[in-house]
């Protein structure tokens, strides 16, 4: 699945969030969070009352604020936020993924992108000035803020929500007019919110075992210490969730699909300090961190860097070393001069898979493949019979299949089951009181997903239950060109995913077809599906980022007929050193594939495959029944739709 | 001809310069200037005195430095310079193409690249150190300038021979140390040569006629009008020789291989001022110009310059639009505050084709194609009748062909006429006292062009006339597949050539080879023969240009085994519209291959060629073999080659 684009200026990825609480009081993790999606996107929320409280808290001496932004992010930049962190759903009464809400003393505008203009449209009520960002002469919020503003206008912004190298970039676009962003001590929205905001959630949260992990958190905080000690720092601030979770081999189930828990961490040469909420320091956690790590409550963080900065001696020699995420308060408590911001080497560590984790993605995608391979057998047969079946009905019929697996701890993302039109929807996802009937004469597009212990699994196939018209077979085949292509390809050390992302489009260029998505994200270890810094595609940032050996990244073209189908074909590959005849160079690397799903072959078009890719296809599919019909001796039907659709070609 | 990679920061390309006057007096080129160069090559020059001359000037009142540097550029930065230019190979004795001289006021240090370690260890005298950039520990002549000296140093340059954007940079890296950059009013190295300086050339200038340029330059002038009030300027300064001549539809003879002149030129929204040497303008020119253009002498330039700069009221809202390849010499006379830096307006018109030049192109390519049709058959009859010959008298034999040809004006660049290990070598030139026999049993590599009124070539074709290795087929092959990709590539509007780079590399990639040049130049319109600011690359230069309608550019990926042998296949494309069955966003462009020349079918593995690949070069031979073959009438064994070349595979 591909992760959605963010909003102007700000690079998280994200997901629509959820309105129930998904995964409460339970290691499991459950998807069946939609229900009431329905209702809530077309409910209006009256915010007259809110926006005057907000704008009394703007005005007061300790704010003395004329404007505040209230963004999306949470103060880790999750790519989904907690209940308790929709600060701009509670005070727009807009609930999509992205957007930003700017409120003046006098108005209230909300930014959104083309994918929210009609649920935010509905759900705003007359307080809000909808600002369509994408359409001509409409500015993002960051324009807005430094053009149409009056000169000198003070800007308020919670510094825990804003990281430090946007709020840089944003107050060098203020200076023209004079204008200033002004972080508050305490967020105004909060205030108003008061006692009807959730609470952070805190769910348990559990070790994850050396026999998953590979490596013990030991041995990873020996690593970071070496790379401190290499930047001649003082210490390294670890703050997105999931750079925790992997440092310390725990994982929770805070956070929606991602099994990670509220936590910062402080590590220094001697020290690894973990920051979490009281409540889920179980005993156990205790006695598997022992004495490695000293806990510290999450509301000691800011306190504690302040502290810590002066007892390490931090400086602009002896920096505190900070990813590039962190956040502006994480900043201002340490002081700019003595941080320094550099793309986290946590997360550069964390890309890398040891070969525990390698080989624990091998296997928990073998036993998702079944998953999948069960249910569309199922659901063809369902179809066959004349079964009326909507698309949200089949998902959860996968996600049945899924939990049946060993291993099982949840969905990685909302599954994408979509018929039609709704497959060239490239985030859809289906509304379980309003979505499609699943039809035989259609496109179905499904991109799915699960949390094992033992890795997290991303796969999107499209089939035709029915007969697929010649466009949609050339449009399957040529998408298809571009997958073998990304999964063929050999590149030498130093290359980035920016650099070979034109494989994937090269055989739909051919056509005068594209799809305006990335082409492959870093996939997690039992943790987030997108996950940084690689990626193949066409932004930029990708460029600084040389692919290397034990980096998972998908491998997902796909081709988008708006309103009539959608087309897609995800696996996820690893990169691994290639053993080529020869080494021009300083060595090569290839892809190992470890999704294991049929790629439908009746949607192939063969007047355009060459002989070379019929083979590579034939050799999928006989690896795929290879290892994943073993586990099919249950489920004759799977195991027989499974020897069918993986007949040579 | 894939151009030379230049020294540091020093960003134009550049040939090994040629030591005797090439076309003096002639409007015809002349490639054959290559016989005094071995005697040069070895030879050292004492250069005791000079520098002891050089040292004087430096420490007078009004120069008042103590290093100065003499890099290898001329004023307009030429690809090729004058002799009268070759002011580091007179300072130095060092008379490779690559290189810059740090002289103090004791030690004289020359910095050059790999290519020439051996030839600069040779020349060199016991006054200079060489520095071999590139070795571990050896600094650029830029770093050694910004650490490796005094405190406040000032460090003197010729301001006409650096460019602003690289004085800045280099400034820059000097302020650490305090050190400065300093312009001297004039070059003590000139002062030095004093009467032993070859003079200034100034051949001939000829108007090139609008049925082969296509435009008048009156219509080249309006459109260079629009641009500088688009830009909000209020002139457009042009520096660059190919840039001038372009825009006047003139062309010259002073600079080897480009049919250019000594010329700038200012224009303005109602003026045109073209700045060259009084003896080179002819009646003829005068004619030609009319009143839509003022002749000034090329040495009133910069005084020129300051006064236009006055009358104009040139002035930061209001500037002088300055390609980004302008010398700080310009930029002091017209005030940096006056000045704005930007990529050159004439470079992007230029870069861009018309139909008639797009037609000349065609042509002359035909017509090109012939001789070197003639020039292998020949050769191939010579090597099977056991008669022996030199590259460089092989050579010899491929300009005899091609001046018999209609338009013919000289060639593009000296011929790369290489056999077995010297293919090896990117840029080898062969000495014509001291080059290899060309021998049956090695491969042979011949890169070539010539200019002609309506075009200017550059092909390489890449021959074994015996029995190839199974090696050297597998590389030709993996080179092919990567010329092919690039030739049958399809791609949106907006793409750059650093995109779709890969598509040459892949093939090699597979086998784990790669190349260390880029992949394709733009190639001027009976100009220079590489040309910006577009081209297909692994530079991230070339991602800010994305590749046009009617760009020429050159495909021309590699292999080169060093020591053993090197492939390389080379065709000039031109960027067209494709003709796609979709459109999805808007627009997509495609390569029309204009070379006519046989790849041999000989050196193909037909194991790794795809059936789509086969058909290709079948169809490229059917073309080649219907455009050319009906030049030939008179040259039996030549047809016959062509025709079995051309034989379907």
């Amino acid at each position: 699945m591909w992760s959605r684009c963010s909003l102007g200026a700000l690079r998280t990825h994200r997901y629509p969030y959820l309105l129930t609480p998904a995964f409460a009081q339970t290691v499991r993790f459950s998807s069946g969070t939609t229900t009431t999606m329905d209702a809530v996107k077309t409910r209006t929320v009256d915010t007259t009352e809110r926006l005057a409280k907000l704008r009394e808290l703007l005005k007061k001496p300790e704010n003395n604020v004329k404007v505040f932004i209230v963004p999306s992010e949470d103060q880790h930049f999750s790519e989904y936020p907690a209940h308790s962190d929709e600060r701009r759903a509670f005070i727009s009464g807009f609930n999509g993924s992205a957007g930003c809400a700017i409120i003046t003393l006098r108005d209230a505008f909300l930014f959104t992108d083309g994918r929210y203009f009609l649920q935010a449209s509905e759900q705003l009520d007359s307080n809000w000035k909808l600002m369509k960002q994408g359409l001509p002469d409409v500015p993002t919020w960051q324009e807005f803020l430094s053009k149409h503003l009056e000169q000198g206008t003070r800007i308020g912004i919670d510094p825990t929500l804003i990281s430090a190298v946007d709020a840089e970039s944003l107050q060098k676009s203020l200076e023209p007019r004079g204008s200033e962003l002004v972080s508050l001590q305490q967020n105004p929205v909060d205030i108003v919110w008061g006692k009807d905001r959730p609470p952070c959630p805190h769910n348990s949260v559990f070790p994850l075992d050396v026999k998953y992990a590979g490596e013990s958190f030991q041995d990873k905080l020996q690593r970071l210490r070496e790379e401190i000690t290499k930047k001649n720092a003082v210490a390294s601030v670890v703050t997105l969730l999931d750079e925790v979770a992997w440092l310390f081999n725990l994982r929770g189930t805070d956070i929606d699909f991602n099994p990670v828990f509220f936590a910062y961490a402080v590590v220094t040469p001697t020290k690894a300090i973990l920051f979490m909420n009281d409540a889920q320091v179980q005993q156990s956690i205790k006695t598997f961190l022992g004495s490695d790590v000293e806990i510290r409550p999450y509301e000691s963080f800011i306190p504690s860097l302040r502290q810590l900065t002066a007892t390490l001696g931090a400086s602009k020699d002896k920096p505190m070393l900070l990813g590039d995420k962190t956040s502006l308060a994480v900043v201002e408590a340490i002081g700019q001069e003595n941080a320094v911001l550099i793309p986290s080497p946590v997360a550069a560590m964390k890309a890398i898979k040891n070969e525990t984790e390698i080989e624990g993605f091998r296997k928990c995608h073998i036993r998702d493949g079944a998953a999948l391979i069960r249910y569309f057998a199922w659901l063809e047969e369902q179809l066959n019979k004349g079964v009326e079946l909507n698309e949200s009905q089949a998902a959860a019929k996968l996600e049945e299949f899924r939990s049946e697996l060993d291993l099982f701890r949840g969905l990685s993302f909302t599954t994408i089951s979509s018929t039609g039109p709704n497959a060239a929807v490239i985030h859809y996802s289906p509304d379980p009181d309003d979505c499609a009937i699943i039809r035989k004469d259609q496109v179905y597009l499904c991109d799915s997903g699960g949390q094992y212990l033992d890795g997290t699994t991303d796969v999107t196939r499209t089939l035709h239950f029915g007969t697929p018209t010649n466009e949609e077979k050339r449009a399957f085949t040529r998408v298809l060109q571009g997958h073998i292509s990304i999964d063929t390809a050999v590149f030498p050390t130093g290359t980035s995913g920016y650099i070979i992302d034109s494989f994937a489009r090269r055989a739909l260029w051919q056509e005068g077809w594209d799809y305006r998505h990335g082409t492959g994200h870093g996939v997690g270890h039992f943790l987030n599906v997108h996950e940084g810094p690689h990626g193949i595609g066409t932004r930029i940032a990708y460029n600084s980022t040389p692919l290397k050996a034990g980096m998972t990244v998908s491998n997902e073209p796909g081709y988008y007929a708006d309103g009539r189908y959608g087309i897609r074909t995800e696996s996820v590959v690893i990169v691994r050193e290639a053993d080529t005849p020869n080494n021009f160079g300083n060595g090569y690397l290839c892809f190992e594939h470890v999704t294991m799903c049929p790629i439908q072959t009746k949607l192939i078009d063969f007047s355009v495959l060459t002989a070379q890719e019929k083979e590579w296809l034939n050799s999928y599919h006989a690896e795929t029944l290879e290892k994943v019909g073993p586990l099919l001796r249950n489920d004759l039907r799977a195991l027989q739709w499974l020897e069918r659709e993986c007949s040579p070609v």
